[in-house]
């Protein structure tokens, strides 16, 4: 969509310096825009790019004003006004209400007139659709399923019984909302299943990636909170609790009944086990092993990073002995101790 | 269902203290019980909610009778008992054989009258299907697979060529049987694809979870054993073979040719190298990553649990030392020796 | 298919020993091979097996050759040759053209008559599909996406709107292209989604694995170089860049923005961060957590394999004293220092 500068930095809120009645059209890179591209610089090591930049504007912060050699829109957050704008000229197009002639719709099902049903796509009996919905081609949605206004299943989305997904949610291709989640009585050398009596609940501008799984509770619910985004192939276990505007990474698996606080940030393939209480603001990097509870906000880490492997492979052999390294090197403190100085505080 | 605490003692044949022809109709948690619902206590830290339980009746041990409200169901196993106390409670309903009239089923499939073939699905030539098979909407059977009796393949499950499904399987959305393995000879410097000529074959009471993916095998099969449980976003290598009985958490990977023996139970993100040897009764904890064969019963571990990111990070430091520090302790235990006592028995 | 050894030797350029007009239909493992087998020798701890082999012939290296006792095909790369006569024997059926009247098809998609578009599959607007491409059941092509020649979607694929396949793809069921990425900006607490306006791009006789995901790029594209081979599960982030002939095991990720160079081997569920720079030649081995760029060949790796938990339990406990071990290992060497020999060269 083409707007002028006047028009994008009044929609913004920003300040404009250059030409009110420049028009872009699209969003670029700094270092591959066109006259009718936006640009932004958010980070200094972008800055040479500035210089040379071709774009019909750049977003930017004040103190990169003087180097800017087009047009600007000033931002203290101009990663946020960026995206912002490139919502502006980039949209997504509005939800044209109707059926595919292929979708399978069961008798009954509540569909807004104003929601789409794409092809092949099967809604079953009890389910409830609301206004501006987008169900791509080749979606499940099971009986008894509730999908709040705005939400968007992209393609082949599958939710199970009874799932509630909230208003403007964006589910991703391959997604699976609510099946039994793996719980088993152990009955002599086999397992007997656990019914799975429980729903997912997915609250407000929830998004799910493509072909990640939710389980659905056991008994109670595993509930998503607003604002959450999970990232592709993750695994949220039957039970667990999410609290708004968490944000997981891919890979990323959390086992049942763990509960995650709000404004969490899991980095991918982050492992976590069950039964746990992650706090609010608490903050994993990438392959962290979470194998207890952090109630503190903070940053946690684990994991060795990759080295040559033979540094690693020499590496790992003294990691199997650190409790002998450990005790010998106690051992010496003692010896030398009574001549010298206290031993470490270590007990050994 | 209803049914009243004597019918459910006698089905479960467990001792029953209270009213008798007190009804319940569903399982609950011990805190968010009525009376309508029958719940457990299996785990000593739940207790405290045992007093003030507003179920109907509890399934608990001997021990915990005296401190229970209310009526209860003696078990030595409440956890088992309660499951099935929950299968009766919330039966599967029974399937009601036919074919949806989109199901695409080509001519020449036997398929049981008695079984369910489900929206928009695919059942390819030569497909044999058993009594009270359920095939969900979405799936795909490919050519000449076999699927055994009662089993059920909830939804969007694609089963490709060849797959033989034993009986009472439970397949979940998005799971994928029987692709070709990742299988390449070297070809200068690209990848030549090697023909991937085997099956995949389920045995009875198979559950494999949502987007997990088992590969057909190579030359020889890939084989799941009977009762083997396989959660969310698992691989399965060409070649792989399970034991009876094993279980498997989500996001872990197996690779190809390794075999694992039966009652194993591999946690969440574990993952294995290819042709090693499992034996039977082999634990893994999750993340852990297995390159060598465990033939001895056991739990097995490794991976380091997240701790402050600024503590691991001198940890980390101070990992690549490892080999470096160890030489170092060596050297001054031998400066020591002489005068002391005798070093630690490690070479360096 | 049969042949002749003397038809497959000329087919494969190897040299023949034994019955020239000997017929076979198949390969086979060295000890389940029947005389219309053809099996194959090149790991010397399969050479016992040789011996009692009942194969109509084998291929092996001609050091082998004296001990064959059926007729032999010499190679000095038997596993590529046998790979290359399994593929003649036991060819992918050639596609048929045509459309199953369940597939949807957008008005004006263009489709080569020589392609095969499967049942209950999707093409959108502006498709291009080109020769001999086999879209399996249940696949959808989102619009403006183009199928280059031979291409195979096995069943199940999503390729999403704009996305370019080339040549030869094998693309496996649930696999998921061109997805928009994980990407936001932070709006106070919450989350505002960046719109994706990148595409996928994949080369030439590229594969992707059972419901394995690529996103498309964010301003740019990601590109998927010639040859390359992705494996199940495998995550790749927006913007990734992957060069020619590079292989990637199932369960591995791979941040946005990160560009990997050609014929790496990045075996099963290694973890990549974003923005790093991989060289040509580079070779990750299992679970390997690459946090910073590798651009020298070589290979790396990191984790800690599994062991015992009692000895696991100990040695965790260790890693987190390892920098008080370090600086106490330092102290010591200082004390001893005066007296007798420098200390390490480790600056505590």
């Amino acid at each position: 969509m083409e707007m002028t500068l006047r028009d994008l930095a009044e929609r913004l809120g920003v300040e404009l310096h250059g030409d009110q009645d420049l028009r872009v059209s699209r969003v670029a890179e700094l270092g591959h825009a066109d006259p009718s591209s936006l640009a932004f610089l958010a980070d200094a090591k972008y800055r040479p790019a500035l210089k040379g930049t071709k774009a019909g504007a750049v977003v930017l912060r004040v103190a990169d004003l003087a180097d800017c050699p087009v047009a600007a829109l000033v931002s203290p957050e101009p990663h946020l006004t960026f995206t912002k704008a490139a919502r502006l000229l980039h949209p997504t197009p509005p939800v044209v209400g109707g059926r595919h002639p292929s979708a399978v719709i069961a008798e009954g099902a509540k569909i807004d007139p104003s929601a789409w049903v794409g092809a092949l796509s099967v809604i079953e009996e009890r389910v409830e659709i609301g206004p501006r919905v987008f169900i791509g081609p080749g979606s499940i949605v099971g009986a008894g399923c509730k999908v709040g206004d705005d939400s968007r299943l992209v393609a082949r989305v599958t939710l199970c019984e009874g799932t509630l997904v909230g208003k403007r949610a964006l589910l991703h291709p391959g997604c699976v909302i609510g099946r039994e989640g793996f719980g088993f009585a152990r009955e002599g050398r086999g397992w007997l299943r656990v019914p799975q009596l429980g729903r997912v609940i997915l609250g407000d501008d929830v998004e799910i990636g493509v072909n990640s799984a939710v389980d659905r509770g056991s008994l109670g619910d595993t509930v998503i909170g607003d604002g959450v985004k999970i990232d592709n192939l993750v695994q949220i276990g039957h039970n667990v609790q999410i609290g708004a505007n968490t944000a997981m990474a891919a890979c990323s698996g959390i086992s049942g009944s763990t509960r995650i606080g709000r404004s969490c940030t899991i980095a991918g393939a982050v492992g976590m086990a069950g039964h746990l209480e992650i706090g609010d603001d608490v903050h994993f990097t990438g392959m962290a092993m979470v194998t207890r509870s952090f109630t503190q906000p903070g940053v946690y880490s684990s994991g060795i990073p990759a080295m040559p492997s033979a540094e690693w492979r020499r590496a790992v052999v003294r990691f199997r002995q650190l409790d002998d390294l450990a005790r010998r090197l106690k051992r010496l403190e003692e010896q030398m101790a009574p001549n010298d100085q206290p031993a470490g505080q270590d007990g050994g």
